[in-house]
Order: structure tokens, then sequence, then C-alpha cells
């Protein structure tokens, strides 16, 4: 059994980012030497999330509009009142998700036709961190 | 330790469908002779979930009702330039989560008094895989 | 490779409650002697439950607002024509999520700086459990 370990870093140029991190994880997996088994692809920030959908322009511009409608920017948090202005972003991290598991087969990750893993970014500008973590039987 | 994959096929007679498939999980764990571990269940379509809830009718009804509220058909969404009409399915499936962790304990799934384990159709109407990984020690 | 499993029991004073949980978490990954693995924690009931967000009061303050909107209680769910009157419970469960996986590393939780576990409970008052099963690699 193996378990390997990695971290992928983020500092995005704008507030609320989606980024396409499917050849990242593919890669870490790879370097863990597993055949058959799991990766968890899991934020370690609370106002950023780890998701899996398609990889088309017209869904990465919907999605956020979505949210801004579910969990909107600009109320008047309490969670304000320590001086952060980020709420909403943990709101919308947890609708959207911290965290996958993605299966891993014959060495590869296992993902349907249109699957493609995301890092979202919620509250950027600043260095984030997404853990990655393979376990399985070797290759 | 073992991993054993499996996968189901569905191809519901309407758009949106929940259906039960707990017992086929149950299935699959005991064939892939896991005595301690977990077992993921994770849909492969973008449009489509696997959750865990009750199996109550009134639940399958009241559930489509409240995610019709937070994630609505028929907007004008960005993603239906490119032909398709499901970016509302994507929503839904983002809100109801795509794939669960089910414990496995002495040879069994370790569900609460309540827990079914659900997969749900949000574009159906074609064929739809769900993978089915068990990961554990053996039997 | 080691599975441990252990069970959390709650019985909140309130309705609605959410209850910070990691260092509960730790110990039982400790008592587990897992090195390097993940540890699974699932709430066993529909109307509770598990997420990871920071240990902030304006937040837990701003989630429950948040979830009112989004999954509203005293609707006239049909799931209530069976005498249960926590269908708002079940959906907030769905947004919140009612499972996470935290990677274990060097023997201790792999969590981000902020990040904490929590149990959120919606139909409260009662007793109700959660599963904690670790996974990995012995120390």
């Amino acid at each position: 059994m193996v378990v390997h370990t990695d971290y992928l870093w983020f500092n995005t140029k704008k507030r609320q980012e989606f980024v396409r991190i499917t050849d990242e994880i593919a890669d870490i997996v790879k370097e863990g030497g597993v055949k058959e088994g799991m990766v968890l692809v899991s934020a370690m920030h609370i106002t950023s999330g780890v998701f899996v959908n398609d990889w088309e322009s017209g869904m990465i511009h919907d999605f956020p509009g979505g949210l801004e409608t579910l969990a909107p920017a600009g109320l008047g948090y309490r969670h304000h009142q320590t001086g952060e202005d980020n709420a909403d972003a943990q709101l919308k991290r947890t609708i959207m998700g911290h965290q996958v598991i993605v299966p891993v087969t014959d060495g590869a990750l296992d993902l349907g036709p249109w699957e493609q893993i995301f890092y979202a970014e919620f509250d950027g500008q600043r260095k984030k961190r997404v853990i990655v973590k393979v376990m399985g039987v070797e290759s």
C-alpha cells in the first residue's frame, strides 16, 4: 500500500477564479506510483473549493452567476464585524464543495468523458494551498 | 489490501429522476471481499449526482422543488449558446453533490437507520455511468 | 494497513447547532495509529451534516441565516404529510454536506490554518451519531 502527498499553490489575479487542475492531479498520481486507489484533492482554505465539472467557458460564466444569487456578496454578514469581508466566499465554497475524491484505475484518473477537476477561488489575490493525497495499491 | 472497481449504468425515462442504489452498492462491496474500509460512489457525468438521504416519497418530491428554486431551468445561461440546454442540471448536481464515501464495517455498508444511497439524474433519457470503488482490508 | 472505526454521539440542546469536533477527530486518529492516510467523518442521520470551516462566531451566525434563505423551514413540504416536520433540515444538510475526508500526514490531521471540523445539527434535541473511520499506513 502506498500513500503519497503533495500540495498545489495558487495566487489568482482576480478575487474569484476557476482554475483547471486535472493535469496537475494526474501528474501527482503518476509520481505516487499508485495503480488502483483514490486521490483526495482538498482546498486548505475556507474561502476556496475544489469541484469536478465541464471545461466549457459558458459553464465557467454561469456558475459564478448562480452562486452570486445563492450567496450574495456585500450583505451585512456578522462575520464582517471582525474586519473580514469574505462571508459570501465561505458560503460559496460550501455550496460548491471543498474537496473531491477521484478514483485511480490502472494508474490513471478514472474520470467520465467531460469531467475535469477545478480549483475554485472565492477570495483570491493571495497565496492558497490544496492538498493532494493518493492512496492505493502500487503499480 | 484490496481495491475493487465496478460501474453502474443508468438510462432514466424522465429528464430528472432519483434512483435508489443501496442494494447495488452493497452487492459490489460483497463481491470485492472488503471487510473494513470505504466505498466511493461517484457520478461520471456532469449532470448527475450521488447522494445519501431518506427513502421517502415526500422527500423525493420536495427535493426537486427545492433544487428548482435554487437552480432554475430555462434561464439564459451562456452555456446554452453551445447548443446545450442543461446548465441548470450542472448547478443542481453541484448542490446535491456528485459523490459519497460509504464506510464499510464488518463486510457491510455502515449506514445510519434512514440512510439510503441515491443516483440523481438531472439530464437523463440517455446512458450515464457511476463508478463504484471499494478499498480496504480483506475479509 | 490499518482501518480504525469509532462513533461520536450528539444530543444538542437546540434544534439547530454547530459543534466543533476537530479535537475529537484528532484523538480518534491518534488511537487508530495511522501515520499516513485519510479519515472519513460522516453524519449517520439525514438531518445532520459534517463540514469544514472557520471557528469564528460571526460565521457561525451567518451560515444558518444563509441556509434559511436557501432551504426555508415551515413551507408546505410533502414530506410533512408523514407527520415529520424536518424537510428543511434535509435540504440544509444536503447543501452543507454530510461528510468530509480529512487527510492524515505524519500522524496528525493535515488541516489548513483556519480549518476546523464541525458537526451540523438541523433537527436536534435527540441522539444522533457520526461515524469516524481512519484508513492508512501504520505509525
